[in-house]
């Protein structure tokens, strides 16, 4: 267990809280390693560098799963995070509505959806 | 000139500065009109929107032009844009390399390079 | 309400009918202003310009959508519009399969399937 | 010589003119049997098809090519073969424009000025 | 029956085998064509050519399904085929995974699911 | 100097040579971080891996940068990088090809005329 990993670790409970856990354990009888790079790779180094802080992250990270269609299972669980993290509602709606003039808007609707379907989930509404 | 014109005009500039002129100037003996959707929806309905400051909304495009692939020119407008609206150079670098576990290497490295390019066309030295 | 919200409105009728409706309304708790930008900018805007007529705004979009991957849901709603405009399901089978070369056999099998099952849900056979 | 390479290389020329046959050339040392499959399954097989006519499968071309990204030069190519077969400039650009909602304005910038620059090449003037 | 039909079927029945025999039984009433395209052109045509042996050919394709996007249902075809072809599990998991630094983790992770509710499918344990 | 930097590295030199020097020596000033992660990810965890030797995991990187689109610099590096572990010319056009069905044939030009460029600058003839 070494110091990437541990820290990937805990910056993914943090940020993806059960949902990264989920992904994790998803991929043990078939690609653990796969996990491990998530951990150390993706939240050990670079979630875990400065400059920006987890919120304008989170904004960065909506914008691209967005962006890239197909990765509702991902924007999931990062709508999710971006609650975590201390977005508003309202905030993670809008950086998605945001993607509209870039990224058309078939694929803001995707993603919209499935921020409507987890803020069920959560019970939350989002002020108007 | 109605007014969604008005407000998308005074926001083009403010963000976009010469680099949105010129795109809006380039359509003129082509696709007029669609330098006016640019103008009225993207920047008159869209990027005056409020729940998200101008740097945010430049990350999320920063993001979105990063992962769709393909899009250098809007890029070196949108990198100018984020140092107009006030993110640092070590900001947008940091955007930009946030998306690698989601897009991917490739991807990022050309919005590097592009970001490379506009840092020493404005004689810019990112903070290491 | 403006006039380009009430040509939109009378567009989105008539080119996606209820399948669009229930888009607008499956917005109105999480971005009812999303839905306003399909009506006014996608429909009141685009839709609504000259040059080319309804069919062949449809045959643009279908490949838009085929192409893009991930819009099953979208291609749903612009299968049905398509036949709502007088497209035929042949030609609308063809369409999709003319973007055979640009965009490979898998998102075009997908687009396919919609259609198919778009067909069955209105008791429609091809004419082969 | 078997019979779909003939029908595809009079389709090629009635539609890509040139263009195409430029591309069929710089092949020849490379992948000669890449520019047969062309002649063959692209031209041969799809665009001798019916129920579309060639300027209803331009239109499906360049909205698959728009919404594509990064296929400047097959672009260039299928906005001449879109004037060969008799789209006029405006119904090109319009069609281009079209995909806006769809493919984002970064996409449709790009073609839009491969469009310009074909344009100024024939010498064409868009009728505003 | 031509001799590129025959040729493409006995290489679909090889390689895909009943997941192919499906898909083509799947467009018989709405675009026949189309299976006949995916027959004599993608296995009568390209699966037939020399120079790469089938397990390089399927690493080629399982790259090209997992990068683009969206092609869940035909992934999980081209993971039996590598089965049918020769690849062991572990190879199949690899060649996914390899993607990462190129295509990003969202579209890996969502096409190692695929290949694991295949592998359980199939009762097939990936060696560790 | 950590051992994934230092297997890394090393790595690189193997497949890409030259040309990742000149990738990693292209972001010191900009992003040296980003080219760390190059090292030490891409080529110090996932190229060192095993279950793929490299001329494999060089068909899936040219099926993932060929299918990706717009990633004509990375296409470069890793055609010189497939010569380099020992593809043959031959082969690696072959791999290419082979993503027409699923890719279409503009981004597979693309990626012919990137290799036709490569060749012809180390001076080799591809076997036809």
């Amino acid at each position: 267990m070494n110091e990437r990993y541990e820290r990937g670790w805990e910056r993914l409970m943090k940020v993806d809280g059960e949902g990264g856990k989920g992904v994790i354990e998803s991929l043990k009888e078939i690609a653990p390693d796969l996990g491990q790079y998530v951990i150390e790779f993706a939240f050990g180094d670079i979630y875990s560098r400065g400059e920006l802080d987890l919120k304008q992250r989170q904004l960065v990270t909506l914008s691209a799963l967005t962006t890239q269609g197909g990765c509702e299972r991902q924007l999931r669980i990062h709508i999710n995070a971006s609650l975590n993290v201390g977005l508003t509602p309202s905030e993670i709606v809008e950086a998605i509505m945001h993607c509209v003039p870039y990224t058309g808007f078939p694929r803001v609707l995707n993603a919209i959806f499935v921020a409507k379907e987890t803020f069920i989930e959560r019970d939350i509404k989002v002020k108007l």
